[in-house]
């Protein structure tokens, strides 16, 4: 459109109907317009390769449906995190092809892609409290095409049990190391391998856990070098960031 | 120049020495430059309504004098802030023409306007440690050509001062208002002025101050409608904020 | 009335009715309710400028009718903040005249001024988590008679959005630019327009955003020089402010 | 008892029924009791002077219950603070000849002294926010029979208020300064009278006041001199403080 | 001298030489200046029973020689605190009748008072680190003519040396209680004591006591009813807070 | 298993069916399996020791259900903390062997060790609010089968009551100190017993207490040496931290 | 060394001379050995891959020189990361090979690889003050063999530059963005570009900016999402986290 | 003394030389006395177990020496911590018997026991900048006769090298575990032994390890149950605390 907008301009300027002097008065109130647009393009790249989500906690039901159906429309899916149940229920009403995970909180809406990428990326954690921000983190990558191996029984008090995951760790192309508490985990999957490790404080804990600000602090401050930290919680991040890592992977190929 | 650019590119389509197919090519790359340019448009206005200062604490006297040099050669006048003596004695050698003054610690070489507003904006502090702060303030907006009223007697414990100056007070198109400690002058004033009052906490004070950090938490809580707030000892921001209501004053009469 | 006491005491004096020394004693007696009425009149004059306004978060009912019932009275409108749809509807019982804004949770009831300022104060945020902010800076301001230019698609990290709308942030007399998150739009804005920008902080966001705090310190460390900010979530205050910067203007014209 | 157990023991030896040295024996036990007990006396001193109050917030009915009724046998009177509306109608049940008070969330059964002390007691707040809390300290100042003088219009953004009670404010003994938001009121007045000022700070406010912390450090940065702080809310605390200087008054007269 | 201009006012009205129009004229202009003549009194009597002091920390030699030469030259006597020994090398060349106290770090010229009171007044702290701050209290007292009785071997780690001291405790008039590290030594005191009980943190300590703020917290949230507290590190705060108290008793004998 | 396995793989080279060198290749992968099991032998250690506990907070009761179902196939007992009387209904149900304890919120079925050890065990707080914590110290202690000494009506601000309890005290093997507030309790006791003192802050109390942020950093800056401390309402960690301490002692008798 | 001795073990059992009862006994004790020298395989991996480093900052010379000569040995080159000036002086005498950088403060010698990987990473900040934190990511990088593209001159307060250079950063593969103050630089670059951004607060600031911690929050509740973070100031940590992601391109090629 | 006082007291009586009433009102008296006494009974038990130490750190040399002499006259033995090498040079020529380590900054005179207990105190770190908090742990416990076991060369971040010292982990009685940082440590050896944990965060690391308070929230938040922490930095508090669980061994054997 913009182009046509030039280009018939030009065109007038070549038929003689508009003198240079006035096209380039118009072509000066252009500029911004044009940044504009080009800039949309970088967000349109980085949008195809990323999912866009509804971050629904604290959205209405309208907010969050006004949202998703605006995505839908846009890309052919659609993706929510932090869903309570009870917008949940609703949204399967009105959008009868999605589905909701009640430990994720995601409600997804069709899929990205297929088979984006076939690095395996660990989400890793040590058991029932961290779940649902892994969970949040191996959805999103599976809702954008990446293959995920869940490792979900590992903790640093318990080495036993990660020493006899170590293969699969090994094998991973991307580490997402989740924990709360006092978050040692990803300093000890960081000194166990020489892959991207992505860390992801969690709130689990109380006192002096400070809602995972102990686990934030301490994966920032980690003796492994090179990991790199998230927000608390933020399993959604975590995977966007694993994307933009595969993506670079792919595109440079 | 970019218009000479884009003049030459329209006078080739208008002689049919460029195809407008090939011109809008061209133009296609044109957008950033652009944008760039514009937006540089925007920030040379804002300079000219500004003083850029160079914030020299942390810096070398290398990176100072190449940052004043530079200014100075943009804009026939420089400022630096947080100067301390030994840099100060150092500059005064490469500006001779510029003065140091030790209680604002700033140097000042030449002066943006020598009236650039008649309006007075009122400095107001209580006393000898607030004076760093209340001077880096005044003697900014006074290198800008604002107009200023140092009010530097006046403290909430001692209330016989503060209502003594209440004429100056009440005369102030702004007032800006600094105090450590537990920051309560910019309440006070701000129920008894109805011009803009820029709260500045300052590091003054001890323990529970935490650094001014007590001064500032009570600025933002204040009680007094309207108030708005700057960094801790940022006597030059709130110079600047109250440059840009002058500024709009003058702009739109 | 007390003018006309103090009348008719210097009439007994002139009269002879009343010796000076008796007069003098009874004079030693009203400074300070005469320095109560004239700061009363200070008072009077800033609550003729602003919008007083009922902070009914914490309220009973019985007391935010109370106060708007008060206000009515001194000033023919009333304007409740942070109210809930429960009070909200029971307000519209006892004010009918009033209305009420479910975003903004603003309940009015008459204006105080139809127009106050012509010039076009920018209300800016990101989008929808941070409306509420957004629309209790509007709706205040328009509730003073201010002219408001609702700017509420734009974020840092879509930076085609917010140059798209360039235009209509240069033409704003006053920005007043609400973020949550990092808090970084502000700075943005504080490069791209010489006019005042006042900054709101808003809660938006979760763990290491503090609830508002990790925004709070962003603005005030801004790179970008001159910009002020407001407590957290505080859309009227920072109205309050811009209120405060268009009086100047009017005042002093 | 203690003595009598010790008188018993001296007629023994006394009486030579019992050897010096058996004696000696039993007394290198005895110590510790002693020491509780004249311990114990002491704090029985403290008691007849002070209120002892129930801290009901987060006690079951039973809890609350219980403490009540063994305050009241010990005394003759008892005080319940923090009481929800359905724990005090219980009380209402169990205590008939007590009474509620919905303000202060004190339940109070009979009164320790009906003049306790005529020094009068100025309690100071800006109005309804801070109301609880300042009924909870007048209240229990009133049951432990001292004299308190209400004055709960004031504030420092609006001076004229605080100003037309300067007389009231110094009539008063005692000055407890209860402030929420950026709690200066503390200040003002510490510079206004002579007196002993207790502060208080309040939860009043949101954001940068974080729940009462922002006005806690402004007490304790105050600049005026000789101001004492207690916790957040905790106008018990300050009631309890004046009455510990009304005691030494009245101790030492 | 107000009061002699108001008579000559009334005067000329009395004689009919001003006509009582004029002269009502007139009084309108007065009332702030007598507003503030008045609480220039309040503060006159503030000062006449607290020490004045000069805060030197952070003065340089001439403002600290200004402040003290002002006091002086007001009250025939001055103290500054917070003096480091260069600068009171310099203080004993200015003011040869003033002494330096190397460990309140005082430097006092000439007393307040001989015996402003008799109340002994306990200044308890656990030993060698804490020293500084009882001695800025215990001769801040004394340059006011207050009688103090220190106790400087006590720590609640230590029971049985703190119970040997319980006679003179219990005589004391007011105990002002200093601790740094975990700060207990106040909620012990006031569990004995029956009178007001001031707590002084201080900065002793490294690690989690966070340079006072452990036992600030502490002292805020202790388990004694009606302790207060004042800044850390603040013996003059907590000196000047006790004069207020034994102002009282001797104002209201 | 492992063991035997080996075995077989040995036999079969001294069979001369599997060639050393194909041997020594399988045995390069085992390694890690064998680190596992070791280790695994080590957590086994440590839980026979020790109660492993299912910390049911904020799960769900199928959560809970599995976890305890798991823990009593493994151990013929099981213990559940921070149990709301909700889900211990429905457990009681599940688990009818089972006990609830509504004051700890520990559900208990079964008991590790009827004796464990015969050293005391003090677990000691001030009273009503800091009970639960106490409790699930306490009980969890009796469930491994430690000897329990309940001291529980002491605190700082009370000391004959403390002094009562000396003998108690002296006679314990371990102290476990429960406070919350100013947390000033372990401090004292740890000056008067020469025993391990775990201390144990607690959420109780409000304001400057910080939900035991204050009693936290009070007791890991006490005065008193030696003493460790856990997390915030962490009586489960400070009765396993005791039952190590009980564990060496009869571990090397 | 330890296959040999499985292999001697092994032949032992072939050739009959060890009955495979007593292999099994001496294989019990291998595990643990194994586990060692496999997981020290693997740090082995890592190091390969990483620049291991010497954080010199509070190191002695001896320390440091004593860290750089293992790695040198192991390594054939090595890096010494936060060195002062004196004791790069007194490297430089020790080292003759290696160099110094004073911007960066990096002291290498030697280089792990001269082209580790050709993708183009971005390091990119505002100006003079981040310039020792992006050195230090920078250099490391190259020392790592990585192709750097530096791009020091934009801010979000000047987006016309950091838009001028838009081509850059989307040819980068992966973006490392430094900021100090409000840190909002990487949430811009976030928007632009779809590679992975690493965020590093600076401490370049003062007063609310928290010494890095305003950065810090800022970046970890930033609105891009798919941001990761590392510590304030750590430029070697960002560039490992780039080296880490590189690797696993050149990895799985 | 006492007793002898006590016994002529009863003598007196049985003597008839002291009527019982007369005695009696003796001996109300006496219990504080007699507290003092058996309390200070309890302490010297205590101290005979402990090392009593200076903590030289903002002492004076005087105060210093005083303090040390005073130890050394009690108990033949003396220990300062906390000494830098200045005073240690001074204090070496006044208590030439002395011996100063630099790395532990211990001034130890003489020894307590040459051999309190057998049973080995594993003291761990991850290396170099941990070993001043390390030396200051080991040496105390050297100088109260308890055998130390150095394990200072393992960290989460390797753990191989971790793994390889499992067998003197597992021997330890008591593991002091000191970790900077993210401060991990403690969590992975709480799961691989048995025996008591004392965690020791250490102020080493920058920016978001807020100089220790990252280690010690996260040591506090551990997913290891029964661990206990100490505060920032603090070696002799824990071995102060093993010798405490030794001397229970000791006791109770």
């Amino acid at each position: 459109m913009n182009e046509s907008k030039l280009g018939e301009l030009l065109a007038q300027v070549s038929a003689g109907t508009l003198p240079p002097d006035q096209a380039l008065e118009r072509l000066r109130t252009l500029p911004f317009v044009e940044a504009g647009e080009v800039l949309a393009d970088t967000h349109r790249v980085i949008r195809q390769g990323f999912p866009e989500a509804v971050y629904a906690e604290g959205k209405t039901l309208a907010q969050t449906t006004d949202a998703l159906t605006a995505l839908l429309a846009a890309h052919g899916c659609a993706l929510a995190t932090r869903v309570n149940p009870e917008i949940a229920a609703q949204l399967q009403q009105r959008f009868p092809t999605g589905g909701y995970d009640a430990v994720s909180r995601l409600y997804r809406i069709g899929q990205m892609s297929a088979s984006f990428s076939t690095v395996p990326v660990a989400v890793v954690c040590a058991g029932t409290s961290d779940l649902p921000v892994a969970e949040e983190a191996a959805q999103t990558l599976e809702f954008a095409g990446a293959h995920v191996n869940r490792i979900t029984d590992v903790g640093v008090a318990g080495l036993h049990r990660l020493l006899a995951r170590l293969d699969d760790l090994r094998a991973a192309g991307i580490v997402i190391a989740i924990a709360g508490m006092e978050g040692a985990l990803p300093s000890v999957l960081g000194g166990l391998v020489a892959t991207p490790v992505i860390a992801v404080p969690t709130s689990v804990g109380y006192g002096a856990s400070l809602k995972g600000i102990a686990a934030l602090l301490g994966m920032l401050s980690s003796c492994a070098s090179g990991l790199t930290v998230v927000n608390i919680d933020n399993g959604f991040g975590a995977a966007v960031a694993a994307l933009r890592i595969l993506r670079l992977r792919s595109n440079q190929e």
